[in-house]
């Protein structure tokens, strides 16, 4: 079921993707499946340096067009470099965030709207889009409790920012048959369960 | 003549674009008009940093559409940060590059294709065509012996590489109206007499 799949986890700050692609990584792993698990932006030498320019708090005069820009960049290389070659031996492709992000964040919350996004995504990428994309959704109050630390460039940005992605991510949800909402305010455990079945079950739909 | 143009000087590495463009911005200046001399990628923080891991000859597995994006970025900052001001301003703005490269390298040269790197540039750029764009048309002997020093990750490519970039110049030039032809083979002064004639005839005929 999960050879040479293309599986994106995404959603808002604080959602619990990058733990809840951990442990579905686990999951199809012991399931005698080897997965390739890579974080959007970065994973590749060029990427990080480009998610350290798009993460710099110093970067306030940021343009929504460059900030657009530098995640596709990103996204090429690390489509290049390493998605390509793992999804060619058969490997699982993990990802935490893709497209969806710059849909939600770039497209609906910021000003550039979510059709140019998905136009210079297709015309950056080779494959704009993964097998299935899971949508974390989390209120803010939910998410702001587990982000106790210091924020990033993309975190400082607001409660009416923030509100902005989730709807841009549920609109993008209901907008796609590829892609399927989890319900991620419950416990770790809860959550990475509903992950599993939720991924399962789509793919044995298809 | 010169209040509030859009003027790009390009062409292949070797070519004296930057001197050219310096010596075109001190004639407009003492012609009584303010100039804003940008080089691209660059001359904005964010720019800078783009251009850093552009030329940074240890990226050498970066892809040919990581490249392209990451030129577009650049240029989308560069734009909204300094070229709208200045334009506003009723300055007269001079490029040292811009999308001309971007369609001669990537496009032509490089694998991505001219069709591709102008829909994005279209997607990507408030505005993509300035009012002029001089191409400095150099051979690669000429150019070679005026690159007497350490060469960054484009400069090092190799004669077919640049001797493409040549033509994908002169075969952008020949499709658009709005790009003039300069032979840069002369010494400083006269190319910078003939850049000078070039712009000030084009401007003349519109």
């Amino acid at each position: 079921m999960f050879e040479s799949k293309f599986i994106v986890l995404d959603g808002p700050d604080g959602c619990g993707k990058s733990t809840q692609a951990r442990l579905l990584a686990e999951y199809i792993h012991l399931a005698g499946v080897e997965v390739a698990l890579f974080r959007d932006p970065g994973s590749t030498v060029i990427g990080e340096k480009i998610r350290e320019i798009l993460l710099d708090t110093g970067n306030v005069a940021m343009s929504d067009r460059t900030e657009l820009l530098l995640y596709m960049a990103a996204r090429a290389q690390l489509y290049a470099e390493c998605i390509v070659p793992a999804l060619a031996q058969g490997k699982c492709v993990i990802l935490d965030r893709w497209v969806s992000s710059t849909c939600a964040y770039q497209g609906f919350a910021g000003g550039v709207g979510v059709e140019r996004v998905i136009d210079i995504a297709e015309h950056s990428l080779e494959r704009v889009w993964p097998d299935v994309t899971a949508i974390l959704d989390v209120g803010l109050e939910t998410s702001a409790s587990r982000m106790n630390r210091e924020l990033d460039r993309m975190e400082q940005k607001g409660c009416d920012y923030h509100n902005k992605v989730r709807q841009g991510f549920l609109d993008f949800a209901r907008q796609r048959k590829d892609v399927i909402i989890i319900d991620a305010h419950e416990t770790i455990e809860t959550v990475n369960a509903n992950v599993i079945a939720g991924v399962e079950q789509f793919f044995k739909k298809l």
